[in-house]
């Protein structure tokens, strides 16, 4: 074809896909065409809007590395994650609701047996976790993994300071025992801004945005057929609840991170220090055949 | 806002860009927003194609470097910069069509005096470019800057092959004199396929599309007062003219590369080989206050 005006054209690309033999594919391709175009005409985009919008794009490429994954982070503070989330997790009574993976997960984390101390060298108020993991029914899961990662007092991961800490921290996988149950230490996350010095932290300034997320603990969990968990829990006394910078927060994910003072915790470890216990009970939705959610063995970027 | 689902998380993000200081930033983003949601719900897009996306923006973003930019390529073939291109270019009588850019423009090209020879060391069928630059109403504008770059007789740009090539070739910047005229030797360009070594090419090979473009020359025309007019000419003897990879043709762009048997060229130089001959006359159209069209001393990188 020649000759496409700004009411041909969105026709004349579409059919140029009419070809494509995965037809899940072809329907992707052509539905975000149909709406990428919108887009375009709905602002009437200049030449150096578009200019702009490739630069920034590929400043977003640019700044993705082996541990950093600027895109997660635009689709996050874009609303998207969350969204990709919501469309695919109509979740059954009985299961645990489901929130964005977010940039930090490492695929490889270190396995660690139930009661260890995964703080490594981060300094802060000690956090007994305790949990359990089960089906919707109830019926406990033995032997599911449980993927914990979460920032350090100062709201940073790990993997934003590998070389201060000689490795990783505040990161493991705990497997359930007989009961579906599991138990670790660690120390109490804090509140922090994601990333902001690169394109995102960009956009968030310039459209008057703060870039704080609440205080959380990362879970990823997983168990032979059912779907796997990725999701957080939310500290209850954290600021930002209600603006959550990556729209993540539900009501049912927040729980108290309880402030003890020194005595003898829950997992009959002696405390000298106060320190803080979250529990939560994670429920698994069963896996049907076809849309399944796995990230394990696999990293994004 | 807590507890987002896929109905109400597009007006929660839209209302977090409430405070956009900049309204036509606002106007960008929220739109943006709203489509792009809309495209997530539409296909209904799952966690396990939202990660196949984000890698495959990053890889995108990673595929560009100071002679390659993967982000425009995937705008043109996606029909969006040929989009940008209409919604801003309504063009009056007397004023040449304009079309994309492409990924290969060099903002520092280097100065030529009229009548050089620009093939440097590429062969092929040597091309005689003649050709004006005048106002709508037919005023030639002398000391208009003439950009030309193009292919090479196998479809190569001189920025895909620096190592062979030694430097830049087949590429220069040009002065009208003082009757709006401009002319010099090159070789004429073949037709070629867009570089899909990368994402992009794995999107066409994926969707069952060519990579081919029709065997064009690109001009960069400014003058002062003038917007700058960026544009092809294709040769009306290449295959692809109806169905370029990025739906760059317009009838008004083709023109004959004609060929002529050895003897005195239009400008005087004796050639003892067959060479071709394209003439095209310019119009620009006057600059609105505002909207301008300038990539001129920016790279677009």
């Amino acid at each position: 074809m020649r000759d496409a005006d700004e009411h041909t054209i969105t026709r004349a690309v579409v059919d140029r896909f009419a070809d494509t033999p995965d037809p899940r594919l072809k329907e992707i391709v052509t539905s975000l065409v149909r709406h990428l175009h919108d887009f375009v005409r709905d602002v009437d985009l200049t030449f150096e809007e578009w200019q702009a919008g490739i630069a920034y794009l590929t400043r977003t490429g640019q700044t993705c590395d082996a541990h950093r994954q600027e895109f997660i982070l635009l689709s996050d503070v874009l609303g998207v994650s969350m969204l990709v989330d919501a469309v695919n997790h109509r979740m059954p009574e009985g299961t645990t609701e489901t929130t964005v993976l977010g940039p930090f997960y490492v695929a490889a984390a270190p396995e660690r047996e139930n009661g260890a101390d995964i703080a490594g060298p981060l300094e802060g108020t000690p956090l007994l976790v305790t949990g359990s993991v089960a089906a919707a029914d109830g019926r406990p899961l033995a032997g599911a993994t449980v993927d914990v990662w979460h920032a350090d007092e100062d709201g940073a991961y790990d993997v934003q300071q590998l070389d201060a800490l000689g490795g990783l921290a505040g990161r493991a996988r705990f497997r359930t025992d007989a009961r579906g149950r599991f138990h670790f230490w660690t120390i109490a996350p804090a509140w922090y801004p994601i990333p902001d010095d690169g394109p995102v932290g960009d956009l968030l300034k310039a459209t008057g945005r703060h870039p704080n997320r609440p205080a959380h603990m990362h879970f990823m969990i997983a168990a032979q057929g059912f779907e796997t968990l990725i999701t957080h829990v939310f500290s209850a006394d954290s600021p930002w609840l209600d603006s959550d910078a990556v729209f993540g927060v539900k009501t049912s994910l927040i729980a108290d991170f309880a402030k003890h003072p020194p005595g003898t915790a829950p997992d009959g470890r002696a405390m000298e220090r106060p320190y803080r216990h979250l529990t939560y009970d994670f429920g698994l939705k069963a896996a049907k055949p076809g849309r399944s959610r796995s990230v394990r063995d696999r990293d994004p970027t």
